[in-house]
């Protein structure tokens, strides 16, 4: 690891990662022993290595599986279900299992064409699903955080492209982690300082089964395109994807951005839900699913 | 121009660069006819193009000429001195030239080698000479303003480094226009939102002769590396790098960045040349060709 001019044989690897993430879990103060945490799981070696690495630290935590269903030819949920399913039943944990076309009447790929969001890619109906779906279990099940696998790359890509656009209020809120206010769950990403690479590293020699997959509608997004980018800066200078991150971090919390204008919207419970949104009526999630059912109902 | 969606002859587009700077002076109210600006030219193509449009736009505009004495088996600084004599004698402009060696004993590259700064690049040293004797002509010849051709690329370059680092202050301080405090000029770059090529084309079409190369030293810098990464994001995503450096000037005028915290530096003129500096002794300038002319006698 030439950022931390550090070279370790696997099985100080393997102690190092799990320590470090305890060091980030207490710096930016996520969460502590006697709270239950929720870990978002993709089939992915972050998310799946994160649960590991918690429940190896002695926390609390379940899984959370969302099927988006997403098989596009080559079974992409149904194979990233089945790691998460074999995961968790190899080592006794708890996985729980959201069907997104059981509950809400389509796969998400059915209800981006439907409903007409996010010009062609399904991915801005996917994160509004996931962003929905992850809160109510955490709530409805009594959790006190929801955990996701995010790692440097991911938060980096992120930053940059919030960054080339200045886009003040994301550059605001993106953080390791993001407190609880009335109906949404505090969110924490255990991960954020770890390279991708370093993840992957870490899989594999914890012989974790993972889907080495990307999701089939991830080519050609701006976060890959990002990621490339901050790729090839960080072959000619290595450690700068980690700078970039840490001192963006530093930098807000001493103070270099204004704080955010008060903003006098007030959050209402979704009349059908329950969750907070900023409009009167339905939240986004569910008038996308009203529009889409209804839509659906007109072309049978 | 694909980033403006205009397509123009020869005829207009010579005539659409002057009109573009000339709102780019007003808007970021960088000067008026009745001052007097001070050009430093470098022999390069957006600094002698940046002289030809004030001009033409009916600005008192004199020249100056710091002769470095970069010579590096190539004549860069004579060839650019060249150029610019030639430029000024043509059109019967004024240009004022400083010769570094014949008025502070040594050269650029002598000084950076002697005086160890800036780990084997004079560029340190050549842009703390070059900031210290513009100020002090434009001062002592009473020009009321400086004006540089930095041009898009230059300024999306230095902000992307910048950015990388979040280097708060420098952040800050990057503006199209610096205004004048008790013994500093005000600062002006009247070019900033013009493209590098586009400034390359006004220089051709105007006929204008400029010395091509870059500055020996540039080679493999970090103003270089960024460009041209900035260059394949552009290339990719065209009209990125406008975007970057205009949303990054939007968000700061629009508060994104907390005021910077009162510094209690109170500034002194330097007993040698008078311009201000924050220690109590020489300024960095004066305490360097003092290092370097001590140096130089006790080898001799």
């Amino acid at each position: 690891m030439r950022q931390h001019k550090l070279a370790l044989c696997k099985e100080h690897y393997l102690e190092w990662i799990p320590e470090q993430t305890e060091r980030f879990i207490n710096k930016y103060e996520m969460f502590h022993r006697g709270e239950k945490i929720l870990v978002a799981v993709s089939g992915g070696k972050d998310s799946l290595s994160l649960w590991d690495i918690l429940v190896r630290l002695g926390y609390q935590a379940d899984g959370l599986y969302i099927g988006l269903g997403i098989e596009e030819g080559i079974g992409y949920s149904s194979e990233s279900q089945r790691l998460c399913e074999k995961f968790a039943s190899e080592r006794g944990l708890r996985l729980h299992v959201v069907d997104v076309a059981k509950e809400y009447g389509q796969p998400i790929p059915v209800m981006a064409e439907v409903s007409h969001r996010g010009q062609g890619r399904p991915c801005a109906v996917c994160g509004l699903a996931k962003r929905h779906i992850m809160n109510r279990i955490a709530r409805d099940l009594g959790y006190d955080v929801l955990a996701t696998g995010h790692n440097l790359d991911d938060e980096a890509a992120v930053l940059f492209g919030n960054t080339l656009q200045w886009s003040g209020s994301f550059l605001l809120r993106q953080s390791p982690v993001l407190r609880e206010s009335p109906g949404l769950a505090r969110k924490v990403k255990p991960l954020c300082r770890f390279y991708e690479r370093e993840m992957a590293a870490y899989a594999l020699l914890r012989g974790i089964e993972y889907i080495y997959e990307e999701c089939p509608f991830a080519e050609g997004s701006n976060s890959i395109y990002y990621k490339e980018l901050l790729n090839r800066l960080e072959t000619d200078k290595p450690g700068s994807k980690l700078i970039f991150y840490l001192r963006f971090l530093d930098a807000r919390e001493s103070g270099l951005f204004a704080p955010a204008p008060e903003t006098q919207v007030t959050l209402h419970p979704c009349p059908n839900c329950g969750q907070p949104t900023s409009t009167d009526d339905l939240c986004s999630f569910c008038r996308m699913i009203a529009t889409v059912n209804s839509k659906m109902e007109k072309e049978n």
